[in-house]
């Protein structure tokens, strides 16, 4: 069943603000069986907004609004549904009640024009907002839905998971879509998609691949008339692309390195502690983005000088010898780490993000050392150098892939 | 003059990845003098995607298509195209030989299937990809005209800036829009309203308030016939707003703190280390991610246990009198690390990120220390606690701002 979706706001419109609304709504709606075919941003002018949601209204049995539900005269996301509905707006009592209430939990008056936000149609009803004033709607016509949900983040989140998405789940029926989005490192496209084999060919699941800054991504599509029967034909080809692409899986979906890692780390009650120049705090920052991480995060040391990895452990002959970056630096950078701070593993890691050559070597080189009970070890990476944080992310990624790696293997 | 956008990649309608795409050419069309009427996210459905195309070439002079020029069949865009304007697609000689010549440097035939990126219509000429294969297509007919950009961010950016902005800058004559934006921090949106006084009535330029996660902004919006008299119109409102804010403003549009903070140290030979827990190695990345931070940023110290805050300085007694989230522990924190690594300003930052209290105190409370040659001195904050990442970042910001503050009295 097709949803369309529509994000009202002039600052989105002029690049000010990112619309993250319409990928979260797009990125729940498959699982509920609605199949999203177009995202529409406007401005706040009435005319054009209800042109374009008469359109989508008209041809679609669920369309979504983002938006408009704020107490000024900007606001029309209202006014926009009465319109394309012909229906007059009227002050419900019981939402302006609530209204009242919540201002005054607040500690203040309702201001006059938040009256806008008790308004209602006949064919709507009002849906709690459980984390700001403006109520959502739920408008129903000709057996076509809008469902009008507010601007903020927070406020969507919320009021899809407690308002939406129940109701969502009684009325759609019809073909349920499940995604699995797996996340590969240190393959080439080409190679992936001969690795992947036949299943590129198959309809249901559906396998897509997809080349991305962070590494190719594989992406499953099944669909069923129940959620039970999609997933029965998804699980198997998930099962056999995790098997065939194993080494190089650094995430399944939204799941992310750091969490995996930090997983395999608390199972076992190891810890970690980290020496980083190149990436300056990014590899510390990142696997504290872990909540519990200081379960097994001891600490770091951003050694942006020669100076301070000297004083943190790693040898000046070395550096004299072999450079700053070096697998030789890195390899004794993860160990003084280790050491220092009396953790289980260690890493270092050093390199050049650019835009100017360091020790003669090019940007994006970078150097990932890794020591544990069993010794060290260290690889080179040689990243696309055209942007600093990308360098800084990618080598990131490829350092926590491979104390994964290690951690795996001792299992 | 009216533009549209139209971005296509089932991906993005699937919420996989968000589409930056539009937003990057929604915030560059104002200044050209090209307002953006509406934005719209399609499939690879060509005729879905042909009838949203039509529609936005009929009624708007400009229409930007992002995506759907890759070599297989799901990239529709010259497809698109050609259908809207009815004409049929040939191979041209010159792409075609561009295009192989790039395969060849990249030791590669070019596989048989790209030869699509070689197409061309009657009514459209190639738009040279600096950064990928597939060119872009500068489309024209009745006056109106369709410019097809690629998907990949990197492509986008490179073609718009040289081939497509030079290209509008000669076509579009009319009003031309320059925004500036004044983002704040510390104060509320009604202090900021009062501030702000009677300009906030004014209709060109007209300035809005917009409350965002990392404070409240102020955009001020100016119109004129040439973009002398849109900037003479914007010049003095913005020189009032910044005398008016002065000490809150962290950064003009997309200005960072931690961009002015490097300046100033740069610009007067200073040096700075940190010593941070809570935030977890976020405030050397962020510092970090200035080009040129190597020239005044000596390195840190992510002092995620106490017994390595103790190792790098900070005195034992300090944290049990006063436990690790207190003032006193975060001069320490500045102090030891301005110390240990021989710079001019130190900053420390130990708090709560949550999802637990820490010591009895509730997740968001961090404290800020700051120590120079002058003295230490700290601060309080207590931050909404619902994201890890958030505190984090605006534990990152305030202490970014506070030695700005303090760079900025010493001049």
């Amino acid at each position: 069943m097709y949803a369309e979706i529509i994000a009202s706001g002039t600052e989105l419109l002029m690049g000010e603000i990112q619309d993250t609304n319409s990928s979260f709504l797009a990125s729940h709606l498959p699982a509920l069986g609605l199949e999203v075919r177009q995202a529409t941003l406007v401005g706040d002018d009435l005319e054009h907004y209800t042109e374009v949601l008469e359109r989508a209204w008209k041809r679609t049995p669920f369309t979504f609004t983002t938006g408009g539900l704020g107490p000024t005269v900007d606001d029309v996301s209202r006014e926009a549904i009465a319109k394309v509905f012909q229906e007059e707006v009227h002050v419900d009592t019981q939402l302006l009640e609530t209204l009242k209430t919540r201002f005054r939990e607040r500690g203040t008056d309702m201001p006059p024009h938040n009256i806008k936000q008790a308004w209602l149609i006949p064919s709507a009803v009002g849906l709690p907002n459980r984390s700001g004033t403006a109520p959502g709607w739920w408008a129903e016509k000709n057996g076509h839905v809008i469902i009008a949900l507010p601007g903020p983040p927070r406020e969507l989140y919320d009021m899809w998971e407690h308002e939406v998405a129940p109701r969502l789940r009684e009325r759609v029926h019809g073909s349920v879509v499940l995604t699995r989005t797996i996340k590969t490192l240190g393959l080439g496209e080409a190679l992936v998609d001969e690795m992947a084999g036949p299943i590129l060919k198959s309809k249901n699941p559906y396998v897509g691949i997809y080349a991305r800054p962070d590494g190719i991504y594989l992406r499953v599509i099944a669909r069923g008339t129940t959620r039970e029967e999609a997933s029965g034909l998804l699980r198997p080809v998930e099962e056999d692309l995790r098997h065939t692409f194993q080494a190089n899986i650094w995430g399944i979906d939204d799941e992310t390195p750091e969490e995996s890692v930090g997983a395999l780390l608390r199972q076992r009650g190891f810890t970690l502690a980290t020496m980083e120049s190149c990436t300056g705090g990014m590899l510390a920052d990142t696997i504290t983005n872990v909540s519990g991480s200081s379960h097994y995060f001891k600490g770091g040391i951003v050694s942006y000088t020669n100076e301070l990895k000297v004083a943190s452990g790693v040898p000046a002959e070395l550096i004299e010898r072999h450079g700053a970056v070096s697998s030789q630096v890195a390899e004794a950078m993860a160990a003084a780490a280790r050491l220092r701070m009396g953790a289980d593993f260690g890493i270092g890691i050093t390199g050049v993000t650019g835009p100017d050559e360091l020790e003669g070597k090019p940007p994006g080189t970078v150097f990932i050392g890794l020591a544990h009970a069993g010794g060290r070890e260290s690889s080179q990476q040689r990243f696309p150098a055209n942007n600093r944080t990308l360098v800084k992310r990618r080598a990131v990624t490829t350092a926590l892939l491979a104390l994964r790696r290690i951690l795996n293997a001792a299992s």
